[in-house]
């Protein structure tokens, strides 16, 4: 139905995340019927990126440059560091202006089933870290999901030789959640885990 | 918060319809940190259809050749005319199975407040083309809006002159609609336009 070209820039756009067939086709038709500015933009900046990005090779979050921004920042805790899964965690956690420390980026989280080991993580990286004895607090911000515990697990008994305070994110009922909507894994959490209040 | 390769892709991402910062963000990060290869095809398909895809010199419909397939394709009934405002909606169609005849898309509708006039829908060349006497029937299939009704009444005009059969695409109820959760305005057409049951 649609030329060779346009059918081959659809079938593209349908490999991006939350993108079916209608979108592509309209995102496709947008950028070649009403905006090649855009179009050329897009296939600049993916190049550009391709060729560009890297990971900060002592955070192993993604940036231009061999060492991010973040990690060169002097103003930044250096005592602190926060584990997370991925970079979006890192941008989710930046967005809240809630932290001041360090990253350290996994890249992903042990999943024996995908084969995905410690190796593949960066941990061997990450205890060379740790053993500089700067850090003095670790955030295990990895996702509350089997692989994410079990990654923070790992993590916890790695770091067991060195005198290092290491902390969970909390989990609980989200701020302006209902309990009447919120699912029973995450209230059973928020009893277990519940605080004193000091009146 | 991102390095400016990145934040170049997600702003060139945010340009194209239906995404916004969080959808950018989640495209350009999946490209990057885990399907390079989907960023090297959609850069590619990119270049390739901003350099190859061009508008049909016949329907003015989007593909690779100066002459698209659906034009020249003999098989098609070449006495029927569906006018259409975009590329899009020839592709609505024709998944519908319904149509066997050729197009005219205008790429628009006449639309005073943002200068597009009949000059900038090609209507002239519609003229000549229908001036050769081969169409015995157009299909007016501009949207229902006011926009897309003054573009059909304006068409009517022109082929006043020529012996040509003039249909519009019926309007009323989506199959599988239900009268309660219709607007007004297309219950309303619905009604005026009801038809006889033969029974």
């Amino acid at each position: 139905m649609f030329s060779p070209s346009i059918e081959q820039l659809i079938a593209a756009f349908k490999k991006l995340p939350g993108v079916g067939q209608k979108s592509a086709q309209r995102m496709a038709l947008y950028l070649l019927e009403r905006n090649q500015p855009a179009a050329n933009q897009l296939a600049h900046a993916l190049n550009k990126a391709i060729n560009t990005v890297q990971h900060c090779q002592q955070c192993h979050n993604l940036c231009d440059q061999p060492i991010c921004p973040l990690c060169t920042n002097s103003k930044r805790n250096q005592q602190l560091l926060c584990i997370v899964e991925t970079p979006s965690d890192v941008i989710a956690i930046e967005q809240s202006g809630s932290y001041s420390g360090l990253y350290f980026v996994l890249q992903g989280h042990l999943s024996p089933i995908d084969g995905i080991g410690p190796e593949h993580l960066g941990l061997e990286q990450l205890k060379n870290r740790l053993s500089q004895q700067i850090v003095k607090e670790i955030i295990l911000a990895t996702n509350c999901t089997i692989e994410g515990e079990a990654t923070a697990h790992y993590i916890l008994a790695l770091i067991k030789p060195f005198d290092i305070l290491a902390t969970r994110i909390a989990h609980g009922i989200p701020l302006g959640g209902e309990l009447e909507y919120t699912d029973t894994g995450t209230i059973a959490q928020a009893i277990t885990q519940r605080s004193i209040i000091n009146h």
